[in-house]
């Protein structure tokens, strides 16, 4: 038995090798397999060399060389070849073995493969892994989900490789989820948030860039200071860090070497396609997505470029003050986007009767992936006082940080539209937080229009939810003549 | 053969008898079906009394009461009831047959049938119709697709019965629009452009209310202005009505009396889906559906309203002129709004080879529909002028309503913002309109991101498109330390 391996490992694509390295570098033996075989062989004689490693040519191999109940990991592209794989591995496993798919899956494939695979009395965990290459290798946020039984055998070798986080650094970035599709689903909103962070900081750096004309020097200098106190984060160093490369080449700063078209992978999209289904408005990740759209239409911009007209770009207020008023803005905004993340989590764990967390969720974007925030301490207090909080901005320390910011983010919006910014997430998330604070929207009158033109019927002010009325608002109308 | 009938109908729902009636009215007889075959009866003894209908109790009967090449149009509820009516009639049917389907069926149900049904050699005409109980009976906007063989048939018929425009009243507003589902896809992004005219009229309304304070009489002046002018349109014209119609129970003004909680039938989520799988940017239509969604959080919001603090509301301006400024970005809004529509009607027909004729489109929206409007006669100029236009903001026309309205605007925007006024529909138009008219928008510092965490790749500025780079940020910073 104890030639046998604990872990399997199909897909040596780069984030495979990193995590096969990562599980291997914590005392377990590793087989892998990759459907171009001579990547095997490339792996075994190139950085697994010297290292507890079996490279297998074949998954009947691969499965052979585990111990039971064996755990056999896809990092594989997402889709149909997901299933294929999962169609061969199914007559070698035997009742109990552990299929597990890390790649960038879309939940319902999660839930559905989740059943089929359990109706074949296997085991499947759909496990969502953000981190990137790095995180791969030295410590991914993890975001298991899938049959409950098989948390208990996946779990020490998850925790062993996920991200350390805590005040001893030993709480892992990797806890249960829920059932099937719940942990792709936590991944897929951290990815959204993602996009919102993403696009936030863009608006922040064009801002002052635009607005107040910084240097990227200015610009390393700003987001220097930004990421010592509540913004703390790895998007937030990393763009503090992108302002201070050069590039070889033209001896320019990088950045401004970058096209400004964005590209996107999908999940955003996806996040905001289901929030539409839900009917929550997660309108933070949707702006950001269509930001990227609008960027990727650049052939198209130049040309509106020298057509349409703006306002000259003018400010005489205090440079620094509107620094650290964008700060605010982007600190608010990123709260509000923050806050329809978990109301969307809350909406889909309805749906699908998932016992969500929050506050687990929040602690594992902790560490080891994109979000990484000290922020997020934040938000699991706030869920650990009230696991029913039903939006993080009714939470009094998130209330009390958006209202101390509310000035200086109102004076940043209000000059971004004066001066002709786009700044759609900033306008978005304050939209947000200012329809949701009110008793009263003027949805009061699209409901007596929707009753004029289509009879759709409204409820009334004065009478119990649910009891509809119907105006024949034609006849009843002053005579416009 | 006289004795037969020269149209088929199935579904007599309001909509059902109302369209009916109207093509009675046009000269042509009609046979009649419903599923609940009392309902035949009672419309037969009721408001179809002498006139020329025949009453069926069948599918059967139906189709045997009509003359070939037969028309069997459908006004029942979208869905599997479709497909199931669909495999009623074509053992019924005969070559050359053509089956209409009038519902608000999603488009791509409509690709499906209209391959199904041509295999059987038969003729399918899906047909978008807008306009509610009123157009049906009246003339409504008409949007048929499908079989293009099914047009000629139909032509005589629809044209017949649909809203006629025009200086002299003539120009029936129905167009062949093209094959499959692009009637249908035409009337999604109709209803789209609606949810964006009415969520920005309630944010019209909201800021004269709030801000100004404005009474619902003054409101009603204020609408009657506006039906004056550039934004003369049946929706502007009802909401004019609807400030003057009192509650008859409380004797209060009626719009007072509707809960501030929207309800929505779906096209503009599906709308927005699409355009987030096209990748084109109608951010307009989206945050009214999310506007909505929002809205409908009547009793959470109640709360929040308790907890969560905005600035007081006062405004020192000049009344006259805000509401001349609110008119002004409401217009500049709209033409945003519809030039994400045509945006993204031109994304899909490249998608799904539909030759469309988007001055067509904006002619079948003329008249009998919701959004009917003095506006897309402009709309319909300027497709005229460059059939290619990518952007409606690129037509001259448009292009100056929008610089001639931008100070006003962007004023309206920035005191929404600062006064803690929702008005997510005004912002995101202002945002697209400020981002596609720039060159440069900050989506280099995105790539740049992506490419430091997840190594994406970007294009360089200096380099082909296509050309793909990646820099090791990480190497190349600054040592932060």
């Amino acid at each position: 038995m104890s030639d046998l391996c604990d872990f399997g490992l199909i897909g040596l694509a780069v984030m495979g090798e990193n995590l096969a390295l990562n599980v291997e570098s914590r005392g377990y033996k590793v087989a892998v397999f990759n459907r171009t075989t001579s990547v095997v062989d490339n792996f075994i004689d190139g950085r697994a060399k010297g290292k507890n490693f079996v490279g297998c040519h074949s998954v009947e191999e691969l499965v052979k060389a585990l111990k039971p109940p064996r755990k056999v990991m896809m990092l594989i592209k997402a889709g149909p070849a997901v299933d294929a794989v999962i169609e061969q591995l199914i007559p070698l496993l035997d009742k109990g073995d552990i299929i597990i798919d890390g790649g960038n899956t879309y939940y319902a494939d999660t839930e559905r493969r989740t059943k089929y695979v359990e109706e074949q009395g296997l085991l499947f965990c759909g496990t969502g892994v953000s981190g990137g290459e790095e995180g791969a290798l030295k410590g991914p946020s993890m975001m298991p989900g899938g049959s409950p039984e098989s948390w208990e055998h996946v779990k020490p070798i998850f925790q062993a490789i996920a991200a350390k986080v805590g005040p001893n650094g030993d709480i892992p970035c990797c806890e249960w989820v829920g059932p099937r599709g719940a942990g792709h689903y936590v991944k897929m909103v951290h990815n959204g948030i993602e996009y919102g962070d993403m696009q936030l900081i863009c608006e922040a750096y064009f801002l002052m860039k635009e607005v107040l004309g910084l240097s990227n020097d200015e610009l390393y200098d700003v987001f220097t200071e930004w990421n010592k106190g509540e913004l703390d984060s790895y998007l937030i160093e990393i763009t503090r860090d992108i302002f201070s490369v050069k590039d070889e080449e033209t001896g320019n700063y990088m950045v401004d070497m970058v096209l400004d078209r964005a590209g996107a992978k999908g999940t955003g999209k996806w996040m905001s396609q289901l929030a539409l289904d839900l009917g929550m408005p997660s309108t933070l990740v949707t702006e950001a997505v269509y930001a990227r759209c609008l960027s990727a239409l650049k052939d198209e911009r130049v040309r509106a470029s020298k057509v349409l007209k703006g306002p000259e770009i003018k400010y005489d207020g205090d440079k620094k003050q509107f620094i650290e008023a964008v700060r605010h803005a982007l600190y608010a905004s990123k709260i509000v986007s923050y806050a329809q993340g978990f109301v969307q989590l809350q909406a889909a764990a309805a749906e699908h009767d998932w016992p969500l967390n929050y506050g687990d969720c929040a602690m594992l974007w902790r560490g080891g992936c994109i979000i990484r925030a000290v922020f997020l301490d934040r938000i699991k207090e706030a869920f650990d006082k009230d696991p029913k909080l039903e939006n993080l901005l009714l939470a009094p320390y998130f209330g009390e940080a958006v209202d101390k910011a509310q000035d200086a983010w109102r004076h940043v919006v209000a000059t971004a539209a004066s001066l002709g910014i786009p700044v759609p997430a900033f306008y978005t998330a304050l939209a947000y937080y200012d329809g949701y604070r009110r008793e009263s929207l003027p949805a009061n009158l699209l409901q007596a229009q929707r009753d004029y033109f289509g009879a759709h019927t409204y409820e009334r002010t004065d009478k119990p939810r649910g009891e509809m009325f119907h105006t024949e608002w034609l006849d009843l109308r002053k005579d416009p003549s």
